[in-house]
Order: C-alpha cells, then structure tokens, then sequence
C-alpha cells in the first residue's frame, strides 16, 4: 500500500534560481506563450505561474526540430542550459537554450483573440466574453495578482491588530440594510435575499470576537449598468469595538493602506513593474468635513444641485485638491449627513444632524463607506422608528444591541474598485475576472 | 484639519503582558461575563478578545461600590493592580484587583439564554436561535477561533507553495456540475444560478496561475435535513497544473493538514486547550483503492447493498480500520467508479472504469472530493456526450480545454465538516456560525 508524505519535488528550477545556473542544464515546465522564428534560430516564450521565460531554439543546441507540435497554448517540459543574456539597459537577465522540448499537452485550436503579444488590444466586451483565455496575457493577469496583494495586505494587516477572520451566510432572511437592491431567491418556497454585505453579522460578532474582518463576495440588484459599479463583488468588511472615536477606525484603514502598498512593492514587484503601477506613498491621510468639502465644491465648480451628497466631478475635484493642497493621494470625508446615512450609523452628539461617519477618497474616487454604529438598544430602536422602520422586523439583529455591545463601528472597501483605481483604470470590470453586470453572467 | 496617521495606541495591557506587570496598576478593557459576589468582596470575570480575565473586587482596594450598572454584558474600561493568583496545579495564572471601573455600554435585557456559565447548555436549536448572544461564551467562539485557524493554515500553506488565491463568481449562468441541486435566482429577468462549487473557475485559471486556491461560500439546493449537510457552506478549494500524477493533489493537501495542525498547536493553544482537541499526528497517510476497501467492507459488515459508493458506516469502520492498521487518523480512498465522478474527472488510462480520482476520509468521516481533471479537449467532449450532456451548453468552460491546459487536478475539503469532526462534534451546525439548512435562514 501507498503512503503519502506530503513531499512533492519535481526537479524544476524557477527563474528566480537561473542565476545561480549560469551554464547549467536545468529543467523547466510552463505554457508556450509565444515562438517567434528567425531565419536559422527561434525565440520560443514559456509563460510559467508569474514570468515568461526567454528560451531559443537552435539547430545548434537544440536536439530536435520544430513542428506543427510546438505550438502557442502547449503545454511542455524543456531541458536547457542557462545562459546570461544581452540587455540594453545593462540589467541582468537571463535565457535558457533548449536542448530539449517534451510537449505534454495540445490545444484544439488558435485562441480567438491575440494574447500573445505585449497586450490583449481587443474592445473590453470580446475581452470580457473571452476572459479564461485573456487572462493567460501576462499585463492581464498581472492586475489579479496585484488584486491578490490587495486583499492579502488587507488580511495580514488586520490579523496582525488581533482581528478574527470571519465567514458570514450569504443567504439572509432580509436584506441587511433594506432597501430595493437585493437579489430574492426561491429557499424551499421562502423568498429569501442575497447578502449586500456582511454589516449586520460583523457588528453580531463584535461582543464575541472584539475585532472582526471577512473578505467575501455581496451582492447589489443595482440596475444601471456604469464604469464603475458591479452586481457582485468581493467586500473587505471589518468591525471593531471598544473604539474611543470614529477615527480608529479611520486610522485603523490607514494602517491598513500603507501595508498593502508596502507588501505590493516589495512582494508583487514583477507585476508592479510590468503594469507600472502607480504606488501612493501614505505619511499620513488630511480629513475634511462633508459641509466643508461641499463648500469647496460650490465655489469652484458650477451646477451643483445635490447638497446632500457628493457627484463624481465633485470628488474628482476634491481630490485633486488634497493631491495640491497636502500632496496626498487619499482624503477622508467625514460627517455626511444624517439622513444620507444606513440607520445603523451613529449621530454626532453635537450636532445630530450629521453622523460620525467618513468616505475615504482616493485619487478621486470613493473606496471607503465607513463610521461609528449605535450601540445603545433604546437608541438603535429610536432611530429606526425615526426613520419608519419596524425594529420587530430586525429582532436578531437587536439582540447585539439588547444584550450588550461595546462601542464600535467598522468600513467595506471594493476590492475590484481600489484595484481599478490604483492600476489606472476608466472600468471596474477591467480589475474584474469574471465581472457580473445587468447584461452579463458569462462566463 | 486633522490628519490620521494609522496609529491607535489606548495604553491598555494585554493578559500576554500581566506577567511583566505584577504589582503594578494596568488598564484593561472588555465586557463583564461574570459576577460572584461573595461575602465580602467579587469575582469579575472579564472577556477580552482572546482570554477571560479574573478581576477582584473588594471594598479593601476598590474606590467605588458594586451597583445596578455593574452587570453581566455590560462593557467596561477598568484600572487595577496585576497580582500573581494561586492556582491548585501550580501553573502561573494572573488576576486584577480592581481600582476603578468605568461602564461604557449597558445591556438592555439579561441573556434570554446562560452564557456566562462554562457551557451553553441548552438544545442545539435554542443555541442557533440566538447565535448572536451564545456565541459570546468562551467555549461558543473557541470553536470559530480554531476554524479560523484551519482555514488561515490551509491558506498560508498554498501561499508558500506558490498558488495565487482567487474569487471566483457566485452568480453563474449555468450550475457548475449540472445536477438538480442547484439555487436558482431572477437576474433582471434571466434565470441563473448560485454557484456549487468553483470547479469550472478554478480550473479555467489554471493555465493562467499555474495554482490557485479559493476560499468562499458554496451554495447546494440539497432537500434532505442531516446533520452532515448545509445549503450553505464555506469550501476551501485548490486546483494546480502541471502534476505528474493525482496523487501529486494528495501530497499538497497532507501537506496542508500537517501545517494545519501544527499551525493549531502553535498559535491557537488557548482554545485547544479549552475544547480539549484532540490534534491528530500527521506523518504520512495510507492509501486504499475503492474496490479493495469495498471489498473490506464486504467481508466486516453485512447488508452492504451499494457496490459503487460507501455508506457512512463503512466510512466510520475504514476509519477505524487505518487507524488499527496504520495508526493514521487519515485514509485516502482511490480510484473511485467512473460512473459515480462528475464528467470532468480523468478516468485511469489502465482501466476506464475508475477514475484517477480519492476522497480523503478523517477519522472514518468523508471531509474531500478530488482528482486529476481531464485536460485534452476531444477527450472531455467525448465524456461529456457519452454522459449524455451537451458539450455546447459548456462552450465557455470547454475554452480551457480548447485552447490548451495542462494536465491539473485539485479538490474541494469543506471547511465547517472538518472543524466538526475535529472537534467531535456529531452535528455541522455546532461547526457553523450561522447556519442555513431546509428549515433555517435566520439569524
């Protein structure tokens, strides 16, 4: 009888070993990315998990021939010797001369759209309908491995502030904050919701776990169809109680911020390259009031009409403004309004009649909702009547007040949207695998 | 204006730093748990993230008197004096002579249910009903504490392997592996489906990551009530290129299991210790064919009608059965029948019949499916037609295949499952935050 140890070793060396190589035979695996056939020699490209390596064939070296097997998309083994090669710049690379190619698996056909090139160039839709074969182009997977570094900085910040990892249940009785937006689904003939975000299970878990975060898919039925809104997308929700102010958690994000882009230069610096990524340095992030930013606003900008709350020109000018005025790339905006915010969000005593709540922006662009929650019972009751909701419809809910919970409060943050920002895109669905719109669910 | 800076510093001192402080006047933080009152003075149990913590209360040294507001649940910043406590087995243990306590938030009610006890006693259903409030017993979360564990283990040990971590869609236009079991939503007018497991996205992402793994909610419309099955569970899944065998995926997950447990042992000992867990010893794990181990079954336990699956009671006895033979809490069980394995598996080129396909059985319990996947395009669309399906109903699926995978294989390990069995629980929901079953949506 088998045992399994647990020990796997191919006897592949990777490229980040190629140095230690030079004028060694060694053994490679990866995808044909691209071959490019000169008059007596070949540039063959191998696209391995996150580089393409330089391999050439020659009649001289190499101890077979090329043939209608050796094609783009095969998958192959190579034996080769490495060697250093010429670079114009005079950094160090390096390439491998085949000695041989063993193909252990052949596509069908010719990818429909070209990804062998630098860049897939096709409308975003055929790019979009083709995706399990355009992301096999280096420049577009490289924006999910810088997607990956997001959400891993995220997770490895907050584990490192004492936060418990959480999975809430994405099929609710009701829709966490009401409202018209949530996709009903048929539950053994119960009409139940789709979670548009984990708020109500974070803020449960607060009395149990003190500090929470969960990076999981929510769901939003939204019907218009923008650049910058998705039907599902992946949230970063956290939740932590004992705060003394709304800015914990606003420093706690900062925190978080200046991680992320820490671990996105020093561990994803092939992809940060390759994309030319854009890193905001974080000393420190300015604040400004809602009322105060709005006034800004009215006087450099024409045809405002919403004072309540904020059109994209507005934080598109409120960012540039932060970017002059304190050479910062994030603005928190804090105190909205009330009557603009979740019944959840906590009034500012001095003044009821904002909140002590915060958007961050960044270079322009919300990423951020995010403040401090009532923790009182009676207070969370009132509100609710306040605003002509039923507390009885939100009796489990109630019970985190009920029973007792800390002072708390917490933020989401779209990941595909901090991605789009950050890599320069105009559309969400650019820094989306598989986006979910009101026209699409496939593939 | 202000500006946030990303550091939080409230001067609190954690339990892990009493032993540095003894004799001296620290500040804590945490929600009341506990009260004893006895003659003349108070045991105050208070609960901190991670550990209770045993605060004294007596008008000896305490500057305030016990009252109204001092109650269980209430939260509360106190200050007091670090003295070593005796303890009958000898071991170092710390208390708090409490100075001042100031309460930050009241309950509104007692507990409907006790939680400040050593256990929740009460049915499994009443426990469910009110979640948010018995989860906050020690016992309750260290359950979810250890969880966390086990998935943060499974997650660090592919990173270290290389595997990119990916989110795939939940909202799909077909049911990922066919079946009847599928969810089924209104889109903006489309029927379409919640997704039962990534399988067709994770493999899609193969030859564009060459490893990926996915940790995220799957959605199975399953009608019958056990307590082995939710509708709604948390699937830990990974997929890899390039193996040379299946039993490659066995070795990467015994290697993920031994970093688990020892992740366990390591970071999350207060609540093994609560729960008293009993972690199992990994060095290798035996393996078993399908058709030998039916045949074990045969001749140990009578009325075994179905030949071409297990029963859990023939799991329960293979279980007891490595465990005799091999000393092994694990079992893999290989080559299961052709015709019981979805249309994706690769069949064994030796014998068509069964697959290159295992279950991996913990302490005689199923907790994963996996196998190598077939890769070549006319081999999958000839399975699919011979299974009667409709290979152009899989036209974006079938792109992998078409053009170009390597040979891969990977598996999906349920996340709740094996948390109950570990800590030998004979129902998933004791393993499942907020569970959702045939009868259960809320909270």
């Amino acid at each position: 009888m088998e045992e399994i140890t647990g020990v796997i070793d191919y006897g592949y060396t990777p490229y980040s070993e190629f140095k230690n190589n030079v004028e060694k035979v060694v053994k490679i695996k990866g995808v044909i990315h691209n071959i490019r056939e000169m008059s007596d020699f070949a540039f063959i490209l191998i696209r391995t998990a996150r580089e393409l390596i330089q391999c050439v064939y020659s009649p001289e070296f190499s101890e077979f021939r090329l043939n209608e097997n050796i094609v783009e998309q095969a998958s192959a083994k190579i034996t080769g010797k490495v060697v250093k090669s010429e670079t114009r710049d005079g950094s160090e690379r390096y390439e491998l001369q085949i000695h041989d190619i063993e193909i252990i698996s052949s596509p069908a056909a010719i990818p429909p759209v070209v990804i062998s090139k630098k860049q897939v160039t096709c409308d975003l839709s055929v790019n979009l309908d083709n995706r399990p074969v355009t992301l096999r182009n280096p420049k577009e997977r490289a924006i999910f491995k810088i997607q990956e570094g997001i959400q891993r900085g995220f997770r490895e910040y907050l584990q490192s502030q004492n936060f418990t990892e959480i999975h809430s249940p994405k099929i609710n009785f009701a829709g966490a904050e009401g409202g018209t937006n949530v996709f009903k689904l048929d539950y053994f003939g119960k009409t139940v919701y789709l979670a548009q975000s984990p708020q109500l299970y974070k803020q449960a878990l607060v009395p149990v776990f003190e500090r929470v975060f969960e990076i999981a898919p929510v769901f939003r039925a939204e019907h218009h169809d923008t650049s910058r809104h998705l039907n599902e997308y992946i949230s970063m929700d956290f939740e932590m109680g004992f705060i003394e102010s709304f800015t914990d958690i606003m420093n706690m994000e900062t925190g978080a911020l200046k991680y992320i882009m820490n671990l996105l230069k020093t561990e994803y610096t092939p992809e940060v390259e390759l994309l030319k990524v854009d890193i905001p340095e974080i000393t420190s992030i300015p604040c400004i009031r809602f009322k105060d930013a709005k006034e800004l606003c009215v006087k450099k900008l024409k045809n405002i009409t919403d004072m309540k709350d904020f059109e994209p020109e507005e934080e598109a000018f409120l960012g540039k403004w932060a970017k002059q005025q304190f050479n910062s790339d994030f603005l928190f905006v804090t105190h909205y309004l009330s009557k603009k915010r979740p019944f959840y969000t906590m009034d500012d005593p001095e003044d009821p009649e904002v909140t002590l709540s915060f958007d961050l922006l960044f270079r322009g662009l919300e990423i951020t909702s995010g403040g401090q929650r009532i923790h009182d019972y009676n207070e969370q009751v009132a509100k609710m009547k306040k605003m002509g909701m039923n507390p009885d419809e939100f009796e489990t809910y109630l019970m985190l007040h009920k029973y007792g919970a800390p002072p708390h409060g917490g933020l989401g943050l779209g990941l595909e949207r901090l991605t789009m920002h950050l890599l320069g895109f105009k559309n969400v669905r650019n820094a989306t695998m598989f986006p979910r719109d009101i026209n699409r669910v496939s593939p």
